[in-house]
């Protein structure tokens, strides 16, 4: 099994280093990966002159899996979209057609704490937030800033295909097929047609799942429902630009940002494991930050791309013994709890396993 | 002063009345009101066969100011969008050129219970919302669902132009001057360029008010951080369908969303008066819906359209008076507390007022 090993920028490669030990720990008594590196973001832009070198690209299509950790920072904001490190992810995702991103949410009892939300509200959270991830208002055409009648004006366009719609809502029923088989689709059917279509498209695939339960929301309501009943959802299926909002406010209610995987999958099940963490630039260096994302990305990689759900299992249970134990990196701190860098979480986690 | 009174849908009347009552009460001694009621919504279309009739919407074009209730009930979210009775709203926005939707979200320590997040976390919490509400993907062209290729396709249009941006950033800017001279503009820059000229246009607009500190965030990590530390912010001026988003998540922070007011203005400073809370026919004709946000939308409609705030602040201290002396209606009833119907609470607002 072939593994392309992303780091990218920030915080992203240190991070990774240590789902990378986790695997290597995995592997030592059970199935045997090649991991191979390349750069991405504003540290191939800046070796390169491209985020996304051709070189790094045609890796990640060849590899059977890809584990990412972040690309871009604050410094290439500024520049033009192609130059900046953030915009690799997109091309990315859009060469590969990752269309699913898969983001779990749960709360972990032991950082209950950390969370700003009730202890009680907390309690029983469990959801997956399904966002589609190549098509929506990130790539709809036409696009840009014109001057019309002597002044400004951006545009933007939403757009959905059916077939768009479709694969992502099979992907999602399937997802609550395998949980508690409750699906909900996020939409704004009340204003927008293409969220009309969205609907229409949903319910008619939601025939085929008759053993799923199926519910709509509008995209306001859902972001307060997120707040007032987190632990009612299951799986969130939603568009590309919704999903970007909604999976970012529900990974923040857990209050463990520094614990979330993700997974965004193509047709063939191939798929880019990150953390739900981004680059981070203000920590990067330093050996604080969180590597746990990380390590958790390379298990739902393991289950989700490379079928070694017993792997998969080895990381999770290690990284719950590593936190009973007590051991807490700087973002998920409590008092009595023993603080460890980066590098020393990740080797307590490999000892682990 | 002329008060067009549009109850609407739902439980729309029943806490529009009580308003009605507050106002009445501020007359007693004090200025003057005459006020018109008119059909909006569903119960327009049911009665009229349009949601938004003519007659109501010269009346709310006439008035001083325009108390507003709710629009739009489940039953009509099958109809073709003219016949629905929310599109009223939308129609009436757009007529009258309501583009600065203000709502303030502020924790009552009364209340504190009803929230989901931790008391810690919600104290000092005292933020607005200021949402772009007459462009956007709302309103933007081309639109609607088409076929392509065998297979239906929906699209719509995000679409600002340099001046929507510019009155809404100074609507922004003003308001943070008047509190605690914060304002943080939240856009998707790095993804959308119309977002980008939205940046680029609040940042313009910025050095004429060098006295308010600027900050942008992505819509995504100001989701976010609306959970994480809500207590930070002060003025959020966003676009309309990003402001759809973040003000029902801010309100749900409170745990007290029947307590929240709206403001939608024009450039002359008419403007629509409405609760957060939508019409919720689940519980209208019962006699327990909370009406003291559609009080406390009276008393913002004096202070901000109709030069009161003398009248403004005796209602919003006579809330605060009832909330204290123990006074709860249903969604915020708490152990210990005295539970009042819809009306009742209406009249222990008119008399403390
Ligand atoms: C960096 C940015 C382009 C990206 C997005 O909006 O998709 C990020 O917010 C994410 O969610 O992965
Ligand atoms: C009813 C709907 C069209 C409306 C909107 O999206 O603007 C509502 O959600 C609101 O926020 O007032």
């Amino acid at each position: 099994m072939h593994i392309a090993v992303l780091g990218g920028d920030g915080i992203g490669p240190e991070v990774t280093a240590q789902a990378v030990k986790a695997l290597r720990a995995v592997a030592a008594n059970g199935p045997q990966f090649e991991m191979t590196e390349a750069k991405i973001g504003d540290a191939a832009f800046d070796a390169e002159g491209d985020p996304l070198p051709e070189r790094t690209a045609q890796l990640a299509e060849r590899a059977d899996a890809i584990l990412f950790g972040a690309a871009g920072t604050f410094d290439s904001d500024l520049r033009p979209p192609e130059q900046r490190g953030g915009h690799a992810l997109l091309r990315l995702r859009k060469r590969m057609d990752l269309f699913a991103n898969f983001r779990p949410v749960f709360a972990i009892p032991e950082l209950a704490g950390a969370s700003t939300l009730r202890r009680d509200v907390l309690k029983n959270v469990d959801l997956v937030v399904l966002r589609e991830l190549t098509g929506d208002i990130y790539f709809g055409q036409p696009r840009g800033i014109h001057v019309e009648g002597g002044e400004r004006v951006g545009i933007n366009t939403m757009r959905y295909t059916e077939s768009e719609i479709r694969r992502v809502a099979h992907a999602g029923f399937q997802a609550a097929r395998a949980r508690k088989k409750k699906l909900c689709s996020v939409d704004k059917a009340n204003v927008l047609e293409t969220m009309v279509l969205w609907r229409e498209v949903v319910t008619e695939v939601g025939r085929e799942y008759p053993d799923v339960e199926l519910s709509h929301l509008y995209v306001d309501a859902a972001a307060m429902l997120l707040i007032r009943k987190p632990a009612d959802f299951d799986v969130i299926v939603t568009g590309n630009i919704f999903g970007d909002i909604l999976s970012d406010a529900a990974a923040m209610l857990t209050g463990s940002l520094g614990m979330l995987p993700s997974a965004s999958i193509n047709a063939e099940g191939k798929g880019l494991y990150e953390p739900v963490h981004g680059s981070a630039p203000d920590i990067a260096g330093r050996d604080i930050a969180n590597p746990l994302a990380s390590i958790l990305s390379a298990a739902m990689m393991l289950r989700q791309s490379l079928g070694q759900p017993e792997g998969a299992a080895r990381i999770e249970r290690a990284v719950r013994r590593v936190l009973a134990e007590g051991y807490r990196t700087a973002d998920i701190m409590e008092d009595g709890a023993h603080l460890l860098g980066t590098e020393a979480m990740g080797d307590a986690v490999a000892k682990e396993i």
